[in-house]
């Protein structure tokens, strides 16, 4: 493989076994099977990528990923429910929008508050979400960012952040997930589910 | 996401989903991570694949992929020391050329005999290895196919045609994978091997 001809085809291997998900092994079979597809995948997938690499941007609103300045979600006056969901993510964001069940719009953090890593407020679009408040009128924030450690410190953060601005704010629910077995759960999530258990309807 | 200005990106999705390794929920990610690394990952890989579908060909002689007509390994003539090597895919080409213990050249077959799948000779490159023979004043063939059925099968098809040619034809011998323990091995591996056992040098 040290021959000169090969090495574009190298680089590309190196270059697709830095996706998340490849290495190495199937960063090769993957570009086998595309030169092997040469006419209906490889070409009409590396036209996309350019594409989407010259067009795809984060929506100056929310942060999500759009190829308008201003993404659909945020210019959709139908969106306009006065909810605002925060998110750490925009693998989130469409995680939520895949549910189907969230009407209102999004505001992607693009990350946990982390002081080691020098990302503070700001690098989390804080300043933007205290104006959309106003500017969007809402009346709630619904903060979902992940049950973790740093999901939920930046959480409360937030909560702390717009306690003066009065609008109602609330998390996910913690408990046993759809379809869980108890028995492969780990105690946190037991602990949380059994604090927040709900009376039986009758 | 079935909004408009994401029709693109989903495009993007669902196209690298159909890679070997990756589903629609790993191209997610992978385009989500390409996607923050615009500068750094997306634009030079959507670069090197539009130049690699451009550019790679199979090389006319021996079948592997290459950027040229003639693949280096076909071009030099240090690998021309009589041997040819028959794989089934370039994929086992690069494997071999991995170990780096063969100093020959390679005839690609492009898969095995299958009449069920309208795969004859032609299609596999048979009468382009026969030429070849003569052409690279070949004294050994090696038949290095997977030791599976359909692999097996058309070795022995490629022996009977090469019969009367009096051209040496050998295969990759069978038998304990370095590192294998035989508690993991299966029955038709321990067999092979036991059949193939070797005296041991004293």
């Amino acid at each position: 493989m040290a021959t000169d001809d090969l090495s574009d085809l190298n680089a590309l291997i190196e270059m697709m076994a830095k996706l998340p998900g490849l290495g190495p092994r199937s960063a090769r079979r993957a570009v086998l099977h595309l030169i092997k597809k040469r006419d209906t995948q490889m070409q009409p997938l590396s036209r996309m990528l350019t594409h989407v690499a010259e067009t795809a941007r984060a929506c100056l609103n929310c942060g999500n990923i759009s190829t308008l300045e201003v993404c659909s979600i945020c210019a959709s006056e139908k969106r306009a429910n006065g909810q605002i969901c925060v998110v750490e993510e925009v693998s989130d964001l469409w995680a939520m929008e895949r549910s189907g069940m969230f009407g209102g719009r999004y505001h992607v953090l693009g990350g946990t508050l982390s002081p080691l890593d020098d990302i503070g407020p700001e690098a989390l679009r804080m300043p933007r979400l205290k104006d959309r408040i106003t500017s969007e009128a809402v009346q709630e924030v619904i903060l979902a960012l992940n049950a973790t450690v740093d999901g939920q410190t930046t959480a409360h953060y937030i909560a702390g952040e717009l306690a003066h601005t009065g609008v109602a704010m609330t998390t996910l629910a913690q408990g046993v997930p759809i379809g869980g077995e108890l028995d492969y759960l780990d105690d946190g999530t037991i602990s949380a589910a059994l604090s927040a258990r709900k009376e039986m309807p009758r």
